[in-house]
Order: structure tokens, then sequence, then C-alpha cells
């Protein structure tokens, strides 16, 4: 496997609480399967300091990249910059940089560049800033954690930001058949296949369409050939 | 706090690879906050033994409850029953309350009772079994984990089944109030006020409708009387 691994970490009691669905995992996961990263763990934690170290720790040590979202606003419940630095043991304090950025923006935008407002200048020593093409405040690049925003614009285009800088592995392919039978019709066979070809993932994902069970048969890898060969068995045996 | 504490631990390949949006969080966190306990965590793990194991054990160790999704069904990409068993120090084997369950279900649909539909009746020992009353395939409680089906469907009648068990603590009540202003502009009041009230968590969810931003300032707690209160000081603020 030459796939780089990658986490995301959900920041915000919003999202336990029920009050917020979530939507920015699915994104991520979309997306980093398209530049051949392999998204391997997500957490979701709340706006609380030593949780959000822990599993900043936790996941910066097990994969090449973690991407948060949330808790970067003026707000006091925004605390994800002070909670990275802390993980990652670098200072943190408002940098000039980003104070620049976020000046021109509020003067720009007639409002003032109040204490509250100065709060998400606050980067980390020695981070990259990734730009927010909507709102301005900056999120940033602290070794191997990418810290973006919560809202579900604003992080899809701070990610798009992101991704050309980073090193992927072979595309993540996917193909998928379609079968109208039920999964614990085609267990057997499928799992006899999907021992054959150990280098593959296949996965069965069962659904109810009128009354009726059916299956989607996924097969994912990062070998072409492999997945075609894999795919032209599995329409034999239930296309 | 003496609301117990809950996490959730997803489990799915098709939820990390982009292909499948998880809703079960969603609706675990709204039904756990009606009955008063606080969901603190949640994780996605892919369908790989060694993962759910470690994610169990931790998950297990750290809350009152922990409630499982996917990875129950007969195909071989179905492993949540064995790793949450191994998680737990049980032993596991197709058990007979499981197997007179699944036997009358496949019996009454004419249909095979096979090998790979034997597997869904694989359930720790010392196990109860959740209920399914969708597809028949019991989900079960093994010490404080809950392990039920990933079809959004199926996982919400099982946990209809699971939640009248369970002893809450006092209804975590939330109140709101939207706030035509941006995040910046509330976020020095807005947290002074929280910080009078330690014993209430307070959050800010900025939004933009028509070009105007705003903001939804949330205050949840346990005492009706305190939320009350704040409710109040937070309306002359910025009502």
């Amino acid at each position: 496997m030459t796939n780089p691994t990658a986490a995301m970490l959900v920041i915000g009691d919003e999202i336990l609480s029920g009050r917020t669905r979530d939507s920015n995992l699915h994104h991520l996961a979309q997306e980093l399967t398209r530049i051949g990263i392999s998204l391997r763990e997500a957490r979701v934690v709340a706006d609380a300091h030593d949780a959000i170290v822990a599993a900043v720790r936790a996941l910066a040590a097990a994969h090449a990249h973690v991407f948060t979202s949330g808790g970067i606003g003026p707000t006091h419940d925004d605390i994800t910059a002070d909670a990275v630095a802390a993980a990652m043991g670098a200072a943190i304090g408002q940098r000039a940089d980003a104070m620049a950025i976020l000046a021109a923006h509020y003067d720009r935008a007639g409002l003032p560049f109040n204490a509250a407002r100065q709060r998400m200048a606050r980067i980390p020593e020695g981070a990259r800033l990734i730009e927010n093409p909507i709102s301005a405040a900056p999120g940033f690049t602290l070794g191997n954690v990418h810290v973006l925003a919560g809202v579900p614009d604003i992080f899809a285009a701070m990610l798009a930001g992101v991704l050309p800088t980073l090193t992927g592995g072979p595309p993540l392919l996917s193909q998928s058949l379609r079968v109208n039978r039920g999964e614990g019709e085609i267990a057997g066979a499928f799992g006899a296949l999907a021992a054959e070809f150990p280098d593959l993932a296949m996965g069965s994902y069962p659904f109810v369409q009128n009354g009726a069970h059916g299956t989607n048969l996924v097969i994912r890898g990062t070998d072409p050939a492999r997945v075609d060969a894999a795919m032209l068995r599995l329409t034999r045996l239930f296309g």
C-alpha cells in the first residue's frame, strides 16, 4: 500500500449535541480518495482543550496527514488553534501576517477590527497559513496537521487550497455492481472472491427498493488491472 | 455534571472512502440529548479488526455507554461482532437464541438459511440481544457496548429498543437566540457572559443569509433556572 494515510478530527459541541449535522467528513473523504490519500480514521470531539490535544497527538502520530474542522472563529469556544499548538509543542500568539490579512478584510468591510476578531490571528509559530477566500480568517498547517474552518463552504474552500500542496499516492479506484439479490444470498461467493484478491478491498452495501432487497458490491484498489480482473469475475458471478 | 457519558463508534470503509454519508451519529446525538446522556466523542474506523478492537477498548473504558454502527451483516467484511468480543475478552460463536430468530425469519420469507446468514447469529457469550424489527438479525449489548446495524432505518429501530433500558441524567436543555450580527461583533460580551455561567455550555454558530452575517447563540445545561437566567441576560445583551 503506497498511499499516504490521513485522519480527520471534527471539533465542536454542536455535532455531539445533535444540533448540527457534520458534512465535512464526507467531503474530505471524497476529495482525499480522488488524490490517492487514504482516510483511515475520523474522530469527533467537543470544544474541550484536553480532548482536542489528546486527539491531535494520537492522530498526528499515526497518519501522514490530519485535517481538523471547526473552532477557529472569534468566540470564547473557538479554542482549536491554541489546542493544536499545545498538542504539537508550538508557541502561539497573534501573528503579523494573519493580523495584516484580517485588518485589511475588516477595513474593506467597514467593520471594527476588535479584540475578538484579532483572536483569529492567533497562529502557532512555524505554521504555514491556509487561505480563506470566503471570510478571510486563515487556517494553518502545523507539521502534518491542517487546521480548517467548520462552516462547510469555508471548509471546502480552504481544503481546495491545501490539497494541491499534498503528495498523494496512486488514485484509489472504485467500481461497483448493483445486484438484485440480498446480501445473504451473495455473501458466500463474494467472500471467496475477496479472499482471492487480498490486495483489493471488497464491500457490500444492502438496500431495499420497492420492498425488494438488493446489494451494491464495491471493489476498491489502486491497480487498474487488478480492479478490472476482479470486476470481470464479479460480473460473471452475479451480473 | 450528573449525566452519564457516551461515545459512538461508526464502523465501515464506505464512510471513510466517501461512498456513503453517515447519518447515524446525528440521530444518536439527538436521541441521547433527549434522555440526558451526554455524547462526548465519536470515532469512525474502517472494517479492520485491530482498529475496531482498539477503538472499542478506548471508548468503553472512558464512557458509560458505547454505541457502534455497522458491520453486523452476513458478508466477509462484517466483522464487528467478533472484534467487539475480542475487545471485551468474551468468547463468541453462533448462539442458539439468535439462530432461532434468524431461522424463523428466513423460513417466513421462504429464503434459505445458509452459512452466510448463519454468521449473523455470531453473538458474544454473556451479551443481551437487541431486537431488529426490520431485518431480524439482532444486535447485542456486551458490557457497556451496544452493537447496532449501520443501515439508518435499522440503526434507528434497534436504538429505539435500547434507549428505554438506559438510565439517563437530567435532560440536557438547550435554548438559542438568533442575532443579526456577525460572531466577531458579539464575541466579547458573549464570552464574558459564558465566564459568569461556568456550569452552562455556550456556543455561537455563524450563518450567512442573503449576504448578511448572523449568529445563532446557544446555551445548554441541565438546570432550567440557570438556563433561563442566562437566556434572560443574553436577550438583554443582544435581543
